[in-house]
C-alpha cells in the first residue's frame, strides 16, 4: 500500500464504505465499478483508481467482492474501533450535536460535554453530566479522548481548539463559522452550512436568470 | 465565460469568497495567487486555475485585484442578492439550524419552519412561529422559497425532499444520516457529521499505529 493516499480520495473512502455497507445490508456479494459509479455519480475509472490506492480487491470483469472490500476500507478507516470524542460548548447546536444517535451507532462515543455558563453545567444530555470548561485541561491529561468537537460561539472557537490541541487532541471538528487555525499534525474539518448553501445559490441564480 | 464549470470548482468559490472577505476586510486591495495559496493550503497553480474559469482578474506579476475578484465571485455565486429557506422538522437539531445567525448574516432567510408534532406547532424560533408540515404545499405555491433545509428524522427524509421538490424546490440542505434520491436539476447537499469524523479517523489511525 502506498503511502501517500491523496487527502481527496481519503474524504471519499467513508462514502464508498457507507454505499458497500447498504450494499452487503441487501444481500449482495459482487459489485462492480459500473454499478458503485451509477450509485455515486461518478465515472467507473474514477471509483477504479480511488479503490487502487488499497490494493486489488477485483477479479478482472467479475467486480468487487463486497465483503472484503468493505472489511478493508473499515481496516483502513479505523473504523475497526471505538473513538471518543468531546463535545465544547452546550448551547442548542452543542445539545443536538451531543445527542446525535449517529455518533455512537459509527462507532463515536461522546464521553464528556463541557461548557462555561453556570446554568449548564451539571445538567445532563444523553447520560453525561455537562462539566465546567475548567475540567478540560486536565480530563485530555487524565482520560483518552480523541476528538475535539467545537459548537460554542464563533468568538470563542479559537481558544477553545487551542485548549484541545494543547491538551494533545489531534482531530477537531469545528462547527463554528469561525476560521480556526491549526498546526499541520492537527486534522481540521469545518461544517459550516453557509458554505454548502452558497455552493447550491450558483445553479439556484442559473436557473433564476434562464427563467 | 465557459458554460461548464467543474462541480469542485464551484465548491470551493464560496471558500475563496469567504478568504477574499476577510483580506478586503483588513485593508488590503492586491493579493497574489501565492498568498491565496498559502492561506488554503493549495498550490498557486490550483488558485489560478480555479479563478482562471472566471475571467482575468490578475495583473500579470502584480496579483490579483481583491475588490474585482470579489465582486465577480459574489455575482457568479448569487450572493448579490438574498435567498428564503424553510427548515423542515423542529427538534433539537432544527431549533439550533433555525436559529443559526450565519444565515442571515449571510444572506440567507429563514421565512417558515414546519413540523408535525402539535406540541411543537405554534411555539416561536426567531420571530417565526412553528406551521404544521400540512402547510408546507400550500405556501410552496404561493411563497417565494428556494431552499429546503432538512432536519426531521432519518425516517421522514425522503418524503419531506419529495415534498419541497414537488413543491417546485430546487435545492435542498440534507441535515439527516439518510441518503435520499432527486431529480438530476435538483441540488442536494448533505451535511453527516459522520462522515467528517470518518474521514479523520483514517489519520488517526496512522498516528496510533506509529506510537
Amino acid at each position: 500500500m502506498p503511502l501517500e493516499i491523496p487527502e481527496v480520495v481519503i474524504d471519499r473512502l467513508p462514502i464508498y464504505r457507507g454505499l458497500l455497507s447498504r450494499i452487503m445490508d441487501q444481500g449482495r456479494t459482487v459489485i462492480s465499478s459500473h454499478e458503485l459509479g451509477i450509485e455515486l455519480d461518478v465515472t467507473p475509472a474514477q471509483i477504479r483508481k480511488d479503490l487502487s490506492y488499497f490494493g486489488r480487491f477485483g477479479k478482472q470483469g467479475k467486480g468487487y467482492i463486497v465483503q472484503d472490500l468493505l472489511d478493508e476500507l473499515e481496516n483502513i478507516l479505523g473504523l475497526d474501533r471505538r473513538w471518543t470524542a468531546v463535545v465544547i460548548g452546550i448551547g442548542r447546536l452543542g445539545r443536538a450535536v451531543a445527542s446525535y444517535p449517529g455518533f455512537e451507532e459509527e462507532g463515536f462515543d461522546i464521553v464528556a460535554c463541557y461548557d462555561t455558563s453556570p446554568d449548564v453545567i451539571g445538567t445532563e444530555i444523553n447520560g453525561i453530566i455537562v462539566q465546567s470548561i475548567d475540567d478540560l485541561p486536565n480530563d485530555l491529561k487524565t482520560k483518552s479522548i480523541n476528538i475535539g468537537i467545537v459548537t460554542v460561539s464563533s468568538e470563542y472557537a479559537q481558544k477553545v481548539t487551542d485548549l484541545l490541541i494543547n491538551g494533545g487532541v489531534t482531530a477537531i471538528l469545528n462547527y463554528t463559522p469561525s476560521r480556526v487555525q491549526v498546526p499541520r499534525e492537527v486534522e481540521l474539518r469545518n461544517i459550516n452550512p453557509v458554505l454548502f448553501l452558497q455552493s447550491m445559490t450558483y445553479h439556484l441564480k442559473k436557473l433564476f436568470d434562464e427563467n
